[in-house]
């Protein structure tokens, strides 16, 4: 396994992402492009990182925030991404120089993503397939915005399927919280490995 | 592969099923209790109990409808349906009548079924997990109904799953209807093989 530190650039700014794949496998293989949750590139995307590498993909944290911005409180967290949240172009234009050899995706998976957007009407350039993987009980993602994620996904006509946990809520991958479902974000280890095993069926659909 | 026609009964009433399994596996293996649309018992649903039979499961197909009773025009269909939508203790006393002996459930895959019910105070029996494999644009199974059965689950604290299949409507996994998705069922092949690989995983972990 190998992993390393990568820096990168979006204009002017210095990010660094995480890159981690098994050089025990010969031959080319599928990128996984990661966004990590709030945290940014901390221990839990890149340990997730591994795990992709150990399914044999190469396997890329990408930084939305920033070399050296890795907040770890929750007001940290949050004002460093609704930076990107209220600013939707730099958040793509950041999410592009993750990509950075501009290569079309072949498809999407959410682990308890937001699914706003200001701009519905462009999911009409979704080309790859969408795998969006959901806790039906998650607060930050009320019914409502996955109602609207719905429409917009029907309206244009993407490729997408829809999963939603029971007795789930925000960030149920992320073991480094603890499993009190009465909060708003909470670790879910069945949520978690169900959630794992679909992502790699979805892997083995797009990437045959 | 083994096949035959399994008579049974329901109070008075005669029914009959279609067991599958493959002999050429031996030991103890988990069952799989298929209900089939409303076309009852007939050839979709037999293909259906051969494959998960050579998946090595035993395979049955029960009878809601009684011996014979085999509609095949649209009309025919929906007035048996309805008898049993109507009624569901009858529903749920022919249904149970298939189990045949009693066996609890690991768990529950339904395919574009309906989700509606009078009961859902009931769900507080269900002990198995349900993994719900849905289509978005499904007419018969409108958006009222699923958010319904999710809060059904949710206030039960069901161990459930639903997934909701994009561009699919009912009746999706039935290869003896066309793929014309502007009617309220078509057939999709793309979310056949994937709600197929969803169902193999649940029943990985389920009879693990």
């Amino acid at each position: 396994m190998q992993t390393r530190d990568v820096e990168y650039k979006h204009g002017p700014d210095l990010l660094e992402g995480f890159l981690a794949f098994d050089d025990n496998k010969a031959g080319r293989r599928p990128g996984i492009l990661l966004f990590p949750e709030w945290y940014g590139v901390a221990h839990h995307a890149k340990a997730r990182a591994k795990m992709l590498a150990e399914l044999g993909y190469v396997a890329f944290a990408a930084d939305m925030y920033g070399k050296g911005v890795r907040p770890t409180e929750f007001d940290d967290c949050a004002r460093e991404a609704a930076k990107y949240q209220r600013d939707r172009q730099l958040m793509r234009g950041r999410g592009r120089a993750g990509l950075r050899d501009g290569a079309d995706l072949s498809g999407v998976v959410t682990f308890h993503a937001n699914l706003n957007t200001p701009r519905p009407e462009d999911a009409k350039n979704i080309k790859g397939k969408v795998l969006v993987l959901h806790g039906a009980d998650d607060p930050i993602v009320p019914e409502a915005e996955v109602l609207a994620f719905e429409k917009e996904m029907r309206d244009a006509k993407v490729d997408w399927q829809l999963m939603s946990y029971g007795s789930t809520v925000h960030s149920f991958t992320n073991w480094d919280l603890d499993s009190d479902h009465s909060r708003p974000a909470a670790y879910n280890m069945k949520s978690d490995a169900r959630s794992w095993v679909a992502m790699r069926a979805f892997f083995d659909e797009i990437f045959t």
